[in-house]
């Protein structure tokens, strides 16, 4: 039997024990497909599921096929950042409400994979971003970010203020509470609530989104994703940049935020017949056929 | 000589010995003028300005029958939160950009001070907004706020989650980076930059204006200044609630904000011909007559 | 048997012969009270049912102390305008969806009524929106309103041009598509999908709310409802000022479209635990309790 | 002396005898420079400059190697629908008031036109929308669209009905004032007004902007150049279909819309060091470098 997809790494949200029956589940059948199946470790460790061999991120990207990760788009983005240069693609199965990026359900997890295993599926590559920090002209971080990266206020409550270039053009000063700069697939997550518009994800486009400007008239402004994006703090008492919501790092005064496209992609597995705006519809309350 | 405003203060911007030349001119033009002018404490020490009686803001508040407040829109937030429970009127005078509350521009200060003094001027009153935090059944603190309440995140990505009542009834529960409660007062200000309306300085209302929501069909609401306002912080990493962006407080899970329009309002004096309107289209960069 | 409501009028949502089970239904209950009932005589005509004496809208406001509507929101603004200046209380049955206005739901109608009749009920009082145009120093056309005035442009694609003057206060001059001049009552209607905000019913505030306006520092603006709101067309190629979006009059270059508060009020009545925070989230999908 | 240019067009603003002494500089300094002039017939009309030899848009088309337009936005709106197809390149002169697409100001045209035919430019490709009216089966109109392609409702103050699929897809129903479907171009335009982002240049990309919404959550999605966009016209008492605000056609319920992007780009020329984001900045009143 000829396999597109041999071996198979399964991923869990982390500390979460309660996805452990749908783990074991969802393991025993593709072992009896005859895959390869390793556990992420920490999700053996959180689930306590250990029949199966263990296996890092890394090694997962190095040895895996195909990776399925059981969790909501919070698992998707932290996975996505950590596998895509190996090119492994990626399924997301949600445990009881769609997401985003997680599209598969849980109820019907075994028929979904029987027929992505069987080559019925859809794929989707998907871009991220690269940011560095650079501190008196030195590289002093460095993060990729699926969703978007946000430079924005800390506690206080004071505005930042900052400049944008777009490939060394000077677009605009503005005071706010800060920016996001945005895939087509953060586009409905953070940006959307502050205003921004959804990117299709086949847009080569990366859409700067100001939170709350005080300046009324900044809006947001998709640009092309092969553009560099840089960003000067010019001031703020407290500001940070952060990466998916889910990693952070704190900025000075004068640090510049530089966001390039990612050369790689992730690629995602749709089951067949997935649409992007029937997701849409169901996740925004969009209006049905009438 | 009768005399409207027989005792007035002067106070100036926080640390700010740049205005004290137009302390002077004031002070000495007030004198002559047969005024007694008393002179804030800080002010005088940060201007060097030290020919005049000092006071304290209790004491201008006990003895001043008018303060005139040289700095901008931030000062007299401050002042006012100070000074309003003692009913005496302010006069903000702006250190050359025009201001939503210092309407009085320095290179005609004495000239409005006369008219003012001669009491050709416009008296406006404001009320603010008295916030009590709520801790397991105890109140922990105590602040107004002029300008708005703003309960929002801390440093962390995080959203928060809350629960809104009006007058006792349930209005939502919400996911969001935050929420500003403000007085007509404020509602040029955050909740401006935030999507909320602009409500006229006479109406008798509070608007809730949500930043960020996560839910897209969340808008602002303005609700009645009688009304008590309830706000339940269900869920925060790390939250606060700001006042004027000038004071803050941090809140904890279970943490209740309360919010009620003060008794006492600020009395604010205009100079003779001022409009609301002309202000917000000057600050606002609105349409002139075509 | 003393009666709150001696007679009662039964008022039909318009052309809708649907509806004549229910009123046959709600008549014969209110029969059986002891209570008068009136038809309204287009409502009869249109459902056939034509056992109770007939009544036009004016003999209506004359005779009756309670009106029925049976209907959705349209219905109740149309017969809102006809009967508000006779102070007749107004209940609103919905035919199956919950409105703003009609919120006692069909399914049981007949415990609410009850409820009602016996005086368990709130009673809350709106205003509506007198409008009159004037025309080369004539007043031309007068009309009322119960949720918005809106100017707009007609089927052509150009921009109207306005100055807009509250008080006789110029406020700003714009290029829009149109501009939405509305109650508390219509701020859940057309202006709240051009972004205005929500007004609470209790708030003496008149929304003006810009449609796709060119200048982008346009925001909505909620003026004291005692003001006396002037717009003056000045460049149109086609305008009209339409009422409730159920009226309309067609505007010239030079037209005043002045909008003042009604000196009465509509009172309605809602079922006794009716909220109106309620009747907003599960219109508006807002968050329920967490 | 070779030209990049030899054959060169000019073409002023609609009706508009007050461009007649630019026109004649402009003609003058041309042909000093050894070019030859063809002057669009309608302009000659309405100037009165007859010196030259007269064209008309297609004879334009045919012949010229650059055309160079007189006037503001619309203006080039309305040449680029003319002339693209022929892949004449083309400069705008603004009468004074700086455009998104007419950027070379009047007072510095001959200077800006030395440079631009001394080769000293920064060509852009942009694409326009062919759209096509299918009724009952059959395609009744065609019409290309710059800036945008716009469904509205005509002058009731009814909203219409519409569904939108993108590729075959289903994306989803509303109830709105009218959708409009812009180009990069456009972005800047009427989409800008309704909520719309603002995209580059050179994004691929075409924007779905509703007009006041009915539903909330409905936002501004960006989708793929590549895709076909039809939209059908479910339920309206009057809507029209309107390009770049100048033309329209009349629409009937179940029409279909159907919007693809155009094969031909129009090429704008810009004088070296133009850029698209001080432009912006000037437009929009964003801030400058602090």
């Amino acid at each position: 039997m000829s396999q597109l997809f041999k071996t198979i790494a399964l991923i869990g949200k982390y500390n979460s024990p309660e996805i452990g029956d749908s783990l074991l589940r969802l393991a025993k059948f593709l072992v009896e497909q005859e895959h390869t199946v390793l556990l992420e470790r920490q999700t053996a460790e959180s689930t306590g599921v250990t029949d199966y061999p263990l296996a890092d991120l890394e090694q997962i990207g190095e040895q895996a096929d195909l990776a399925v990760v059981l969790g909501g788009d919070g698992t998707m983005l932290n996975i996505a950042r950590s596998l895509y240069t190996f090119g492994v693609p990626l399924v997301g199965i949600n445990q009881g409400r769609l997401g985003f990026l997680t599209d598969v359900s849980v109820d019907t997890m075994l028929e979904t994979m029987a027929e992505i295993l069987a080559g019925d599926y859809l794929s989707e590559a998907r871009f991220l971003l690269n940011v560095t920090i650079r501190r008196q002209g030195e590289n002093v971080y460095e993060a990729c970010a699926f969703n978007d990266a946000v430079v924005s206020k800390g506690a206080t409550a004071r505005l930042i203020e900052l400049e944008i270039f777009v490939d060394g053009q000077f677009v605009y000063s503005q005071r706010s509470d800060g920016m996001i700069i945005s895939t087509p697939t953060g586009s409905t997550a953070y940006a959307l609530s502050s205003g921004g518009p959804i990117l299709h994800p086949t847009l080569e486009a990366v859409v700067l989104v100001p939170i709350c400007p005080h300046t009324l008239s900044n809006r947001p402004i998709a640009v092309n994703s092969e553009s560099t994006i840089e960003l000067l703090l010019l001031h703020a008492d407290d500001a940070r940049v952060h990466f998916d919501g889910q990693r952070h790092f704190d900025l000075k005064e004068n640090d510049w935020v530089i966001v390039r496209r990612s050369k790689q992609m992730v690629r995602l597995l749709h089951p067949f017949g997935h649409s992007y705006y029937d997701m849409l519809r169901q996740k925004l309350h969009w209006g049905e056929k009438l």
